[in-house]
C-alpha cells in the first residue's frame, strides 16, 4: 500500500542522511508505524537498498502474512530474531546497523553486539520519533476521527453529569471515569486512549491524579482529561468544569488558563515555530497572575503514542513543523485548593494552526 | 512498614552476593515493588549500607511523601535524576553501581555512563525479577484476592452468556470482552489485568487472537482468557467453553488439554521443581494425540507483571521455588478448525502445589 511505501521512502532518506546502510526496528511503535502490523512480536530490517524484511515468530506468522503489505518480505523464525538478522546482515554485507537506542534495552544490545561481530551498532536516537511527529494524510484522517469521538464522548458525559447534578446524585471520580469508558465502548467510538483523569476539588491540584472513590461536590472544580484511540492513534483533551457558580478566584484561575492557551495558539497562528517559545508565551500569562502554578509542560505530540515528539516545554529544542499534531494544555495548580487545565489538540499547517478539539471551552459553558 | 523493609533486606542480600555496593532501580515495576510507590516517575538507589533513597520529580514529590514508607528518604529533583544520583554516588564513594540492563535503554545507559565517570555500571540481569518471582505473604494475599475476583467474574460471565444463548442472542467476541470489563468494574472487583481474549470458532486457533466483531455461533468452542488486577497484582485464567454439544474431536481436544494440565500439576505436587520438565510432562500428553499443536509455553509467573519470572517452557532453565505463583496453561491449536486452552494459577509450597483458580474445568461444566 502506498502509505507504507511512502513511510519506508522517508525512513530510507533519513538513513542516507546519516550514512547508515540499514536500521533494525525493534520497538512495537516503530514496527507498527513502518509496517502496519499491530501484533506484539516482530522486528523489521530496513536497508537503503533491497526489500524490507519483517521477522516474526511462528505464532504471528499467519497474521503477519495477512496484515503486512506488499512492501515487506515476511520471515518466520523459530526463536529470537538474532539468527535470521545475522544471516541477512552477512548476505547484504552490512557493516553498520542502526538500532533504536531510546527503546532497546542494554541487555538486548549487548547480546546483539556479541552475535553480530564485525557489524557496528549505531544508535539512531529520535530518528523514528521525528519522522512520526510529522503526520501523513492517513494519520491526520485517523486523528481527526479520534478527536471527533473524544468531543462526542465529552458531550455525552456532560449530559449525564448535568442529569445527575439535577437529581442531586453526584457521582464519584471513579464513576465518572467509568462512564467515560462506557460511552466510548457502548457508542463504538473506539477505545480509551488512556485511563481517564477525573480530579475534583483539592485532588485537581495534582496534575497526575488518579480517579478515586471521592464523590464530586457542589462548588468544586473538576478536571476531566480524556481521549479516544482509533486504530492505534490517540486523541487527548482536557476540560475543567464547575459544579455550580465559580468563586471569584476560581473564575480568575479559569480565565487566566484560557488566556494562556489563546496566547500560545496565537503565537502558532502567527507563524511561531519554536516549541520553547510557545511554552514561554503561555507560561508568562500564568506566572503574571499565579506565579509558579503551571507545573508541567505546555504540550506534547500525539499519534501512535499518547505522549510523543514534539515536546512543548521550557527546555525544549524542538522546532515545530507542518503536519505535526500536538496538545496545547496550560494549567494552574494550587495545592490544597484545586486546579484547572484546558487542553486542545491542534495541527500545524504551512501558514496556520488548526484547532482540532471542538468541545466548548468558555467559562459559561464550563459551569454546569 | 515491615513489608518494604523485608524486600530491601532481600535485595541487599542479593547485592552482597554479587559484591555490588549499590543498585539504581529505574523500571516502574522494580520501583513499585521495592517502595510501594505507584506513580509513573521516580528512581531508587539502594546501597548495601545507608538508607535507601527515592528520587522523584516535583510533580510527584507530594504524593511520594505520602505513599512512601519510613524506609526511604524522598529526594525531590527538578529535572532528571542523574545529578542527584551523582551527588549521592560521590558522597558514598560508590565505584560500581548495579543497573537494570533488562529494562534500561541503551541511550539512558550511555548518558548515565558519561555522567557517572569513575563509577562502572554493572547489569544486574534478572536479579529483581528473580526476587519478585518468590512472593511474600502480602503478595500472596493480594494475588488470592485477584484470583477470587477472576473466578467470580467468570461465573457471572457464564450466567450472562447462558442467558443470551437461551434467548438466541449470541453476542460478538467484542461484546463478551466488554462484558468482562463491565463485570469487573460494576462489581468493583478491581480492574482488568489485561484486555480479555475472546476467541471463537476458527479464531481460537490463534493463541493471541484479539476479540473481533465476529458473533459467537452454536457448535463453536470459545476460548475465554481473563484476569482481574488488584493493587497492581495480576490474576490470569483461561477456560474454553462449548456452545452446544461438542463433537467427538472437540471432546478429544478438551480431554487431552485437561490431562496435560493434570499431568503437569501432578509433577509439581510430587515435588518436581524443573520448569522445563513441567512443560515437557504436559507437552508429551498433547503431542501423543495432537503432534505439534501446543504452540506456546506451559506457563509464566504472575505478580506485578502479567508475564514474569519463572517461565515454564521447553528451553527454560528456571528452577521452581516455594511461594512462586505461576500459570499452568496447556493448549491445542488447529489452524482452520479451532483451539482449546485451560489455564489455572498455582502457588508452589514446600512440599505441595496449591491450585488457586477455582472455576470449574471439567468438560460437562464447559458445555453451555
Amino acid at each position: 500500500m502506498a502509505i507504507f511505501a511512502e513511510r519506508l521512502r522517508l525512513l530510507r532518506r533519513a538513513l542516507r542522511r546519516r550514512k547508515l546502510p540499514a536500521v533494525f526496528l525493534t520497538s512495537p511503535i516503530s514496527r507498527r508505524y513502518i509496517s502496519g502490523f499491530s501484533g506484539t512480536s516482530g522486528a523489521v530490517l530496513v536497508g537503503v537498498e533491497g526489500r524490507a524484511r519483517f521477522f516474526t515468530d511462528f505464532r504471528y506468522a499467519e497474521r503477519a502474512q495477512s496484515e503486512l503489505f506488499s512492501v515487506f518480505d515476511v520471515v518466520s523464525v523459530e526463536a529470537g530474531f538474532t539468527k535470521a538478522l545475522k544471516q541477512e546482515i552477512t548476505k547484504r554485507k552490512i557493516r553498520r546497523l542502526g538500532i533504536e537506542d531510546n527503546a532497546m534495552s542494554v541487555a538486548r544490545y549487548e547480546s546483539l553486539k556479541r552475535s553480530l561481530k564485525g557489524c557496528s551498532l549505531v544508535g539512531v536516537g529520535a530518528m523514528l520519533e521525528e519522522q512520526r511527529a510529522v503526520k501523513d494524510e492517513h494519520e491526520l484522517a485517523v486523528l481527526r476521527m479520534a478527536v471527533l469521538a473524544t468531543d462526542k464522548t465529552f458531550q455525552k458525559l456532560m449530559r449525564w453529569l448535568k442529569h445527575l447534578k439535577r437529581a442531586k446524585r453526584l457521582p464519584s471520580e471513579n464513576a465518572v471515569a467509568w462512564k467515560v469508558r462506557d460511552i466510548i465502548h457502548s457508542k463504538k467510538f473506539g477505545e480509551p486512549a488512556f485511563p481517564p483523569i477525573i480530579a475534583s476539588g483539592v485532588n485537581a491540584a495534582r496534575p497526575h491524579h488518579e480517579p478515586s472513590a471521592k464523590k464530586l461536590k457542589l462548588g468544586e472544580m473538576v478536571i476531566i482529561d480524556l481521549g479516544v484511540k482509533i486504530n492505534g492513534y490517540h486523541a487527548d483533551m482536557t476540560r475543567t468544569i464547575f459544579l455550580g457558580t465559580p468563586t471569584t478566584k476560581q473564575r480568575k484561575m479559569y480565565e487566566t488558563t484560557l488566556r494562556a492557551q489563546t496566547a500560545a495558539i496565537r503565537y502558532l497562528k502567527s507563524g511561531g515555530r519554536s516549541a520553547k517559545q510557545a511554552d514561554a508565551v503561555a507560561r508568562r500569562v500564568i506566572n503574571a497572575k499565579f506565579p509558579g502554578a503551571f507545573g508541567h509542560a505546555l504540550g506534547h505530540g500525539v499519534g501512535l503514542e499518547i505522549h510523543e515528539h514534539p515536546k512543548l516545554a521550557q527546555n525544549s529544542k524542538d522546532v515545530l513543523k507542518p503536519n505535526m499534531v500536538f496538545s496545547v494544555e496550560p494549567g494552574i495548580y494550587l495545592p490544597g485548593e484545586g486546579g484547572i487545565r484546558i487542553e486542545n489538540l491542534v495541527v500545524l499547517k504551512e501558514k496556520r494552526c488548526e484547532i482540532l478539539s471542538r468541545s466548548p471551552k468558555y467559562l459559561q459553558k464550563a459551569v454546569i
